[in-house]
């Protein structure tokens, strides 16, 4: 508990305004007796009257308000849940600079409808399952972005899709959507997407489990047939892509698998994943059994999943140790267990979050049914391992280490423990989901050190209501930011107006920057499109964005020069191919007339000759479902087969200039 | 030239920290000679002096920011530009409350996909022009809320989509679309949607001249062939839908249609549309002919269209006065001139914006390559008509009304002058795109007067940049509430973070509570997912939206309850086809395992037995492109063919609780 002094200052608000606007563009300051003295305009004063904001309201305005121009100091990407996209917010604004489409097609930034120069909505070879339908949603949740030694380096994105167990990488240097992994053994995932320290691999971990490879069976063949599986993608920085042939999976026991986080520092080279129906409840409430939230949440332990991922590495380079099934490298079980890659440590209860402080020294398990965060070592893990201090084994032969043996600590917090983050000071947050708050408490580590005791509560913020996810600025890396803290709260019941039944979710800016019981809640921002799951929040000043793309005539799939740019507008015609290789610049296409027969098949390819900074042209064509974003300097190829005559008016879509609504041409489709 | 004394007040800031929140929860007030004396942080001063905030920031953060669980006075639809939503957006906090899937399909506010009850990408008789491909996107223009008597009534909103000639009806309920009405006798249009006082019709302008009814006809025929259209589209407010059966559109030459407004108080019954290209240019470029941007921008005046569309309700009552396309009646245009239907005025110069101000009196047009707004006068129109005071005739036939004879006034203000609104000072707002500025004008109306001079320029606010349409608060209505106004920016060039090729748009919100010339930027909102065209802006308490459904088992789309609704989970075997009435509450589904044949049918019926508010749940299929958002109360369909064997794990989209993640269950594809 901590009392600070009545502090008074003397605040001398003078203003002169002059046509209508302030003579000087500061606050001056003249420091009396070590306080400042402020010019502040008497009507701010007012509005503060008038609109009955308290002295938090205050800070929280000042704080978190951007003037024009201004930049935002931190950048958040937040996945969009089931809308299938990310969400790009700039903090301390809270404002949604962006939404990346990462699965869901869009016609705006998702890159156009029916434009092929991206990777939503066409197949490619691991883009898609054999025998799954055309995907147009996903439900995203982890994001992760690519790192150096630990630490962001704002080069690329990755994101999970839980519902279809697909992956996406997204290039930061234009926030587009470059590859889409389909996971061909398993079809649904949760601890996706999380990056090894250099971002060799990125992991995928299952969670609900089933048969490996799309494979039908019955229920009640579940411990024999069912599995789970985490797969490590092996990443290509060059390309820019995920590379399957060079990646790898390993089978699990078919408990659920939740989240994971890779080892870093010192535990570089491992990674953990916990799992939360080590019970193998298989549910089915309509025969009188208990349902799954039930049959699941038995046991007080549950089972960390401990895996050296340098030695899988190795494995599975020789193929006597892997089962190829569909294409993909699998190591199974009794390999793992053989080799040494995999071990068990019990985790109490129901866990959600495994994270790794940033020392890398130990890991946090937070059991969302346990008021507790459990704490272990990483040398106590290595120890055990080596002494092979284990209490047996798991039905699947898997060693089970000693849980005393690597408990560091247990720190009790409150109800709904879900998921920790870390900051500069020494402390480590967790998200109280029933509890609907924030509880801060201090790492035991080494790297930070903060002025508490160690490994233990010394502070709660409530937050509105059922957070999820925390994140803290760099808060999962080797060297966090500390200052912010954003807690993604699942429900917003009584925050905003009323807008239907389907209520946006609360995302709120926390101010962790003062030590001890201090958190403040700085603002809510409303989140209207896509329900955020996890988030991570990067530095801005690490982004290297390009403003345009380097060259007129860029295909930005493949971040090279199209073989299909052109300066100059011409049509050529090849039997019943039509290739139109189209310009645009403010404010007019060439050609303006594209005469072609009904069953003609079309193809444009449009090249955006603009070079300014903002000077996006679109295209679209009338009932032909085609809608083109074509950024400065981009070239776009769209194919359509012209089944249907009549006279089409195409257009662009942005708002280009003040001849932006001449910018248009007819697409003429002769009987 | 205003000059304001200088003022200066005292203020002690006093505070007294325990526990880490304050102990007095507001400011304390204590008048001393006529100046409040005020608590304030000093560390608000703190805050001021290092994130260097001049006193217009100071303003504009106080007056914008919105103390938690505080609701926004006012709430503006936005159109999403080619993203094919709706935006809601709070005011002043300049928020994202929601994104309303108005066109495009989307797994979360899109009311799921695959799932029945939803619009958008099923097919009904008039959602869809023969002939066209399934369109999954629009270019949605112009938001219209529904009028009684002139002004928002808070209960409809209706949207176009430019690219497809298609508009949109949405229940203020639940915020979710109820139909979409695709024009089957022309597919682009722009003046769309815009109401009649008392949301009579709807009305859908035409844009792009094509041949009526989907046709083809080459551009050489353009003069005979081609037209523009107005569709004046029935709504019934009773059961929430346009009825086509009872809409009929007014055929028009092959001017370039644009803006439209409907008249109000005197001139209700009336309705105005400009045009911009009564050159009837048909570019080609690539031919050597001038591009359409310049082909369309020869003549000094276009023509300002002036329909009795009460005269044309009663004129296509008669078979004999209509042709009747693919189900549409049109009135022909000598229909029209012989009628007395329609009239043409002259107006500079290619117009963007035809408005109508609060008192119905006057017409604004802003011609975008003209410094003027051209005022005309309504009484002036009606005694040119009577008196048909004709300058001749255009070459359809149409008469020409003497520009002199209705001219009001012209307001130089300065350049490129696109779009209008009103407040409740008697003030007009009109926005300069090239000038990236918003112009302050007095109306010379008697409804308001300004406390200047009629139809002169007051003031002028820069805004960043490229501004498009400006909305006031209820500043189309017969009543314009002032207070506050959005310009909607189309570039943003450097406001923001660069976050890629493709930038986010600038929403301004802009203080025009004082007189004269002293509008104030209040606020820079980033638009990072689509392109906002227009909005209007309503008193939040008009809007009378639901908490949850209104009974359990409620048919959204229908608004009714639904036939397939169930509260106890069972399954139904018909031959090939399987029938799942599923429940779903926190935290289970019921039936948990749905054990089907390859080749099967599968339909489920899920109903979300919920009247908490905000416990939304949400159903997915892996692989099947099935997505539901399953709002408290509601039922879905959702039908699938089970074509591959396999496990498939559905599970709860929404994080409805601390065993969210065991809200599963499992689709058994036995082969």
């Amino acid at each position: 508990m901590k009392r600070m002094h009545v502090v008074a200052i003397l605040v001398i608000a003078m203003f002169v305004v002059c046509t209508g606007s302030f003579q000087s563009s500061g606050f001056s300051q003249k420091p009396t007796q070590g306080e400042p003295s402020l010019k502040l305009p008497s009507d701010a004063m007012e509005v503060i009257q008038r609109r009955s904001l308290n002295p938090d309201d205050v800070i929280g305005a000042l704080s978190t308000y951007m003037p024009s121009g201004k930049y935002d100091d931190y950048v958040m990407f937040a996945s969009g849940g089931h809308s299938g996209q990310m969400f790009v917010i700039g903090l301390p604004s809270m404002r949604l600079l962006k939404v990346i489409a990462a699965f869901t097609p869009e016609p705006w930034q998702g890159y156009g409808i029916g434009v092929k120069e991206s990777p939503l909505g066409t197949k490619t070879q691991w883009s898609q399952r054999p025998g799954d339908k055309d995907i147009t949603w996903a439900d995203t949740h982890h994001p992760a972005l690519s790192e150096t030694n630990g630490d962001y380096d704002g080069q690329f994105l990755f994101i999970g899709d839980k519902a279809n167990g697909r992956v996406a990488v997204i290039d930061l240097r234009d926030f587009e959507t470059k590859q889409i992994i389909a996971n061909p053994v398993f079809n649904n995932n949760h601890g996706a997407a999380f990056v090894t320290p250099n971002t060799d691999y990125v992991i995928e971990g299952s969670q609900y489990a089933v048969p490996l490879g799309g494979k039908y069976a019955p229920i009640s063949d579940y411990q024999k047939e069912y599995r789970g599986l985490v797969t490590l993608w092996k990443f290509n920085r060059t390309k820019g892509r995920i590379e399957p042939e060079n990646s790898f999976a390993i089978e699990l026991p078919p408990y659920w698998q939740d989240l994971s986080d890779a080892g870093k520092e010192v535990s570089d080279g491992w990674l953990f994943i916990n799992s939360f129906n080590t019970e193998m409840a298989t549910g089915g409430i309509e025969e009188g059994n208990p349902p799954f939230e039930a049959g699941v949440s038995q046991k007080d332990m549950d089972y960390l999943h401990v895996i050296n991922w340098r030695r899988a590495e190795e494995v599975a380079q020789k193929p006597e140790n892997v089962k190829v099934i569909n294409g993909l490298r699998v190591i199974p079980l009794d390999v793992s267990v053989k080799e040494g890659i995999l071990y068990f440590i019990p985790e109490p209860k129901s866990p959600h979050g495994v994270d790794v402080t940033p020392s890398g020294k130990h890991i946090v398990v937070a059991g969302k049914l346990d008021p507790h965060v459990t704490i272990y070592g990483f040398d106590k893990i290595q120890k055990a391992i080596q002494e092979k201090n284990f209490e047996g084994v798991d039905p699947y032969g898997v060693p089970i280490i000693k849980f005393e043996s690597v408990l560091t600590a247990q720190v009790e917090l409150g109800l709904g423990p879900l998921h920790t983050q870390f900051d500069n000071q020494g402390y480590a947050y967790t998200s109280l989901f029933l509890e609907s708050a924030v509880a801060r408490w201090t790492v035991g580590d080494d790297k930070y050190k903060a002025p508490e005791k160690p490994w233990t509560l010394v502070g709660k913020v409530p937050v509105h209501y059922n957070i999820g996810h925390i994140a803290a600025a760099e808060g999962d890396t080797v060297s966090p930011d500390g200052k912010y803290l954003v807690a993604l709260n699942k429900w917003s019941v009584d925050r905003f107006l009323n807008m239907g039944p389907l209520l946006p979710q609360n995302l709120q800016l926390v101010n962790i920057e003062n030590p001890g019981d201090s958190m403040k809640v700085f603002y809510d921002m409303p989140i209207g499109n896509g329900e955020p799951h996890y988030a991570q929040i990067i530095k801005a000043d690490k982004l290297k964005t390009w403003d345009v793309y380097p060259e007129v005539g860029w295909d930005s799939l493949n971040q090279t020069k199209s073989e299909h740019m052109t300066t100059q507008g011409r049509i050529e015609r090849e039997g019943n191919t039509v290739k139109v290789y189209m310009t645009a610049i403010r404010s007019h296409f060439e050609p303006e007339h594209v005469k072609v027969k009904k069953g003609n098949k079309v193809i444009f390819y449009i090249t955006n000759l603009e070079r300014t900074l903002d000077a996006t042209h679109g295209f679209a064509i009338p009932g032909y479902n085609i809608a083109a974003s074509i950024e400065p300097g981009e070239t776009v190829t769209i194919e359509l087969t012209v089944d249907k005559e009549g006279t089409y008016a195409f257009y662009c879509l942005e708002f280009c200039s003040a001849l932006h609504l001449e910018m248009v041409g007819y697409l003429l489709v002769e009987p």
